[in-house]
């Protein structure tokens, strides 16, 4: 149960890892491309590209690609991130081919016919609309947007109507040509499946694929700020960001500990002292998310507007006890093994194996064993748990309110003022 | 890989399947008891009642509950149906015994504390406030309410804000002596545990809960009409649901084939005409539901208000067309593709294969097999794929509209009136 990988001739990576209990098997393709890549005049292009990988080919229709995977029962899907756009395939033993198949017409032989792009045009606006249905996704995007102004991670994924309007094939052509390229990519499946013969057809498909390793993503810069969306919501969805580790940096595995005693499950702090003991809102916790070169520690908690500023004390409260002592061993231990227990359950999935083997070739260039993985949640102390919460307490927050209409930035403002933010 | 299922002295059922090429483990208690076997008074106490197991019983507090599974990283959740109660925790193998005795106290237990019970009702609360601020939450009220009209499966599951608040303790042990007794309940692991001592520790922990089997679930009756919402939201949704077969009976099966080639993948009727075609909604889909005495079969789009009377042209054409026409060989094939795959796939997750042993004792009183499922699947015919299609268009149907605002009820009557239903 060790993955294998090889390089293909033109230096596009594919790795494997057999299971061999299974009789499905998860594969797909990983570009490092995504909406972090993009130039001002390209926000949204990432997403709109991953639809119409799915539009039509030079051998295949929409209705035909769609028809092909599901006669075998198959499911093909994708989706864009900030630093990559997965394409992926969940299929029954023996269909891996197809699959792969499939997926290799509709990233490199795209028709981007144009009746095409203009249906899919209207389909993402409609995405788009459904976000601004969501106060979670509005208090997000805000939030994102009070991190890193004025950068492209700070900007919605899906981008915005204007620009999904402003898209041209050759625009979508231009950046398909610049960022999907052979070192960009990763090939990764898991479950039923064999190194050898795998690789052999990825050559085979992938092969011709052109070289190169064009990123082009900028420096990301932390600012810090608030914002508030007067739009009215039954609940007030309170969010609040720090400045927090890359993926890449050890510190990550603090914030992840960290995240995981302060909110992270049901024993939390955040979530005993705010649902449990006071009954202020049905859904809070904290997230530590990270990019290659940037990341943030977030707390999310949604409730009645007339609750909010109870809630806040509370968290600024618990946030500045985070910061002042150490967390007691037995804490510690709980989060770490919430963190492990979470990765061995994960992958049992072969869908979250192929995902996390594709991911740790992009971001680390290996896939990190998950011994390794234990090894940095165990070299956790107590202590950098402290110094963690107290970094990010002594610095600036990024905060977003949404649902509590004109009392929005009242409650802002109290989340700005109170101590320990 | 077969299940193993044994009856404890006083009637309760224990089924495990050992996976053994796991290292986790999924277990769980589900209770034959749920929104369906409440009367008018009672509207939402199944849900409330899932929600106290957590809040502390007659040894451990909530703080104590949430410490124990997650210091060795286990998960505990709960969820309640319309016909169940589900809790349920997945752990690492050796760890099976901690959450079932965890989940043991929680059932048998349970101290309903004065602050704990008034906590909680906020919580609720604020659960049920979330919903109003979700589109599809509200239009899926809405067409429950359409086809179960004053019955409890129309009602929503939390219950209403008036009926959270007036619970009791007393109301909760009524709740709880009354159907969570012996017989109405089944004990499901699956992953790493074996059959023997997990029954042996599964008589030590429930073999003293009373016997019967009292599920105090009435008739259904669907009846169908419309209901609208004036709510402004982005995005219109609409819902059309027709009465379809309880999942026990074979048209149930046959009820899923349909729904697939209609509306449930990439490749369906609805995602190929009204979305890849004509670019008139992100999301569009159809679903079979069944309970044990009832079903609908749904169809759910969202879009925006000005492409609402398009888009339900289109479903009604479709409607008509799938009522007159047998459907090809090939869509029928891919349907029946999708089902088996899918089941497949899900049947590799301990969590999908404890959840599935469950419900089958309760909904069937034995483990139907995978052969068993795939061949009922197959016996579906194009002609009654056909035939259904002309049942259901011939029907009284359930329509719910929310987020057109003042032009909900224009969009519902437009729906009501055309062609096909």
């Amino acid at each position: 149960m060790t993955p294998e990988v090889s390089t293909l001739s033109n230096g596009l990576r594919v790795a494997t890892q057999t299971m061999p209990h299974l009789e499905t098997v998860s594969l797909g393709v990983w570009v490092a491309a995504g909406a972090r890549h993009e130039i001002e005049r390209e926000h949204g292009i990432s997403h709109f590209l991953e639809h119409m990988a799915f539009k039509g080919t030079q051998h295949r229709s929409a209705q035909q690609i769609a028809e092909e995977i599901e006669s075998v029962g198959g499911e093909l899907n994708a989706a864009t991130s900030l630093e990559s756009t997965a394409y992926y395939a969940r299929v029954l033993k023996g269909d891996e081919g197809i699959a792969l198949g499939l997926i290799a017409d509709i990233l490199l032989n795209s028709a981007f016919g144009a009746s095409e792009l203009e249906g899919e045009r209207h389909v993402i606006l409609q995405e788009i609309a459904a976000t601004r249905d969501s106060p979670d996704d509005l208090a997000y995007d805000l939030l994102h947007d009070a991190a890193f102004p004025q950068q492209p991670v700070g900007r919605p994924i899906l981008g915005t109507p204007d620009s999904v309007r402003s898209f041209t094939a050759v625009d979508l052509e231009r950046f398909l040509t610049t960022h999907y390229v052979a070192e960009n990519m990763v090939i990764s499946a898991a479950g039923a499946v064999e190194h050898k013969p795998f690789v052999r057809h990825a050559e085979a498909l992938f092969g011709g694929l052109t070289g190169g390793n064009i990123r082009g993503d900028g420096p990301i810069n932390y600012v810090g700020g608030t914002r508030t969306s007067k739009k009215p919501f039954e609940q007030s969805h309170l969010l609040i960001g720090f400045s927090g580790p890359s993926y890449r940096e050890d510190a990550f595995f603090t914030a992840q500990v960290f995240s995981g005693l302060f909110g992270g499950g049901m024993s939390s702090r955040l979530f005993q002292e705010v649902r449990e003991k006071r009954g202020l809102c049905y859904s809070i916790y904290s997230t530590a998310w990270g990019l290659k070169d940037a990341g943030l520690l977030g707390i999310h908690a949604a409730t009645g507007a007339d609750m909010m500023i109870e809630l806040i004390d509370v968290v600024a409260t618990e946030m500045k006890r985070a910061a002042d002592k150490v967390p007691s061993d037995a804490e510690i231990l709980r989060a770490k093994a919430q963190l492990k227990a979470g990765l061995l359950m994960a992958l049992e999935s072969c869908s979250t194996r192929a995902d996390q083997m594709a991911r740790h070739l992009l971001s680390y260039d290996r896939i990190l064993s998950t011994g390794e993985l234990m090894h940095k949640v165990d070299d956790v102390t107590p202590e950098l748990a402290r110094d963690f919460a107290a970094q990010i307490a002594a610095s600036v927050p990024s905060i977003a309110v949404v649902g509590s209409g004109r009392k929005s930035q009242k409650h802002a403002r109290h989340a700005e003022g109170v101590a320990g933010f």
